[in-house]
């Protein structure tokens, strides 16, 4: 019986401004990037969240970032290590908090925008984050992308990852994503993005963008949830996965 | 055998800034009230004194906070009570990721500032504030002043209170404190300061600004930690306890 | 030849996230009162803001806030006149150098939220706006509710004062506001409030909550731009207007 | 009559924080480098800085940084250009207008921290901060160091640049600042450092880290005012260029 997890990004907003439609995507995934408050998400909005989180049964991520509001935590920052394994435990002792208030408890660990993607090739920034979770408790798993050096470093502390596929992104022949800035990176077409999704779940495999293919390892599939479409989008996959007869359902 | 508790506010600084003596203050108190990153206190700064206060078995509290650095958390902010407490538990949270990091813990919530004056008598948000240390961890104790607003509410929400007492500030006839605005406010003088402490600790009694005197319930004595000359009078007190043959020691 | 000035706010996005429909509201108003960054709007956002009230000719006024992101500015802070004055004068001067660069000026100043209403009646933070106003440029119109005790102190600097009138808000008896929390405090019906608007502009009249009729005096109107159905209103009261042979300009 | 501008960074405190000693530096200085706001500076301790300067004749310039008070501008931020020409008109208007109050003007902009270091080779960053500065006054001079990228764009929107000498660190053979991260590269000994000072402004000549002569080019020596030993340094400097006939004044 194939099981995936399907995650999203929520908790976005800050104060009076929204971004997505949390509820909408509740319904859909099975596990919470919630941002803390570095990048999105201010206090009481996060509380929210983690409540409708709980409600539903949605497991509950942290999702880490820069200190960047005014640039969405999109920005590189060539912050410390020390100064990033603080902020990576801040902000996850503050979401977990919030998610114990609501019920629920933070159960695994994402970064967000340009920390996930330095983080891929930058070593000591992925020590730093990897330090921090390991710091903060131990059996807090890690989400990203497999053959990453943060998975590289977080493996090396003990940690578990989870390897994580991204529905609408573009593949390189070495299996890594290719730059949003290049043409093509970002799927758009609905059937595409699905049929696709299914083809990495139960036969680990896609077409890179160069027509080629690449074996993907997929423990969780990643969809948008602030993207126009996004809904649609995360519906179809949803619904294209349960009719192959897949699962959906937390990582363990 | 008496026992009381010491405890200043630390971890008053952000980022370059520093504010006060943490280590000198560390050797001397028994609590120390760390700042959650709201008025004061960078993660890395906050990381820092944790791991001080724990290698000096020195306990940690969360000194929470209106959201406002600009203005350090002086300033009265008329914020919605479902804010304040998702403020609150944010801010408990996040330290408390580094005090575990650290090897401690966070043992209790102390408000700073603003807030801490506002909730002796502003009757919802010092519900908020003991609403969020009850769902955040319900055995959490709250240090604050006695016949405050915010100790009943804390009191009808089942959690413990510690009654706190403060070595260089002026008290009314009624037992509260003399506003900082007024002549006399704040005591200068060490002897001075130490004789009442050991009035207040030893006799339950201390003479208010009319020269009455006023009953005082002392669980913890919080003295100065960022005034010129805070060491030297936190210094004097701790010394005239022992002298007093008082225990130094949390609370518990 | 009748004339009012049309207002409303706008800028009020931050980063990545947005408010409003900035440039419909443009093609509407005359006077567009554009964040400054401490309730709302990244330099990036108010710059094109500016630039495009500047291509359409719309006048730019300084829309200042308390310091407060995470609250929209919508929280009273009681912060002391010294800050206030300061960081009004440095909002006023951070969108002017925006204005400026793209070729338009700050012509106009106008509190916002929490502000807006504090200084109705309290003296001492209606002084400061105003005297932060006055320094940095004494020929600077103040927007704001005539009777108001900011109104008294910009007078009484010399500062000119353009009396606002609101379109979709109920009035009192004495001409103040009904507070938001009340009952019918805010109007909905779009041919309501344009034919009170029209009221108000041309007879100098409007009907108050208990039906008495009060006397209104109208240098502009302000619409709202981010409130559901707020282009549809804005765009009601223009039309009704024009026809009624009222010509909407800046005010002088 | 050989003359010389001497600069120091002010006003880079933050609300209840000091930092260096601006009241003793600005009786030694001629020109005064005031943060404005993104890395330090609160409104109110801003305008205190630019009225103290402004009463003893002290020129005051912007100095910009990337936006992050928690890193004192001292980390690369990859911040598009877009949105860092936005954030450097914002900074020079919102400390004009402070200048302006205490009866100055902004009449220079010098960046701080990682973004100076930035723009000495990035050239799109470079360019954004030229761009900015010349959208807002294109009168305004740039203070910085010869041969940088900023320097060249500057020059090619037509702005005055200002060549900056560093009193304090030691040089690279090709005339570049030897990292702050290498051994050597910053100068403690007053006596020494008041020596190459003379001789880069009277000599046109300084020591190179490696013990070979470099020509610089210096219109203005910077000295740093929140080290230790900061005010005895600048003294020093200013004692030793007045003994050799060299006159302290504003850049013209």
């Amino acid at each position: 019986m194939l099981s995936v997890d399907l995650n999203a990004d929520l908790g976005e907003g800050f104060g009076v401004w929204t971004l997505g439609d949390d509820d909408a995507m509740l319904e859909i995934v099975t596990s919470a990037n919630v941002a803390c408050g570095f990048h999105a998400g201010d206090p009481a909005g996060l509380a929210r969240v983690c409540r409708a989180a709980a409600d539903r049964g949605v497991r509950i991520g942290a999702q880490v970032s820069y200190r960047d509001l005014a640039g969405f935590g999109r920005r590189f920052i060539d912050v410390t290590p020390e100064d990033l394994a603080a902020d990576v435990m801040y902000q996850i002792g503050a979401l977990s908090a919030l998610a114990t208030a609501a019920g629920s408890a933070v159960s695994y660990v994402k970064s967000h925008g340009a920390l996930y993607n330095t983080i891929v090739t930058n070593r000591s920034q992925g020590r730093a984050v990897a330090a921090a979770v390991h710091a903060v408790d131990s059996r807090l798993p890690v989400l990203g992308l497999p053959g990453s050096a943060f998975f590289a470093e977080a493996r090396d502390m003990g940690l578990q990852t989870v390897a994580e596929a991204f529905a609408d992104r573009a593949y390189r022949p070495d299996g890594q994503l290719v730059s949003r800035g290049e043409t093509g990176a970002v799927l758009h077409d609905v059937d595409e993005i699905a049929e696709r999704v299914i083809s990495m779940v139960t036969a680990g495999r896609v077409t890179a963008i160069d027509g080629s293919t690449v074996d993907v390892s997929v423990d969780s599939v990643c969809v948008h949830g602030d993207s126009p479409g996004a809904v649609q989008i995360a519906t179809a996959v949803r619904d294209r996965l349960t009719a192959e007869g897949v699962t959906l359902a937390p990582f363990s």
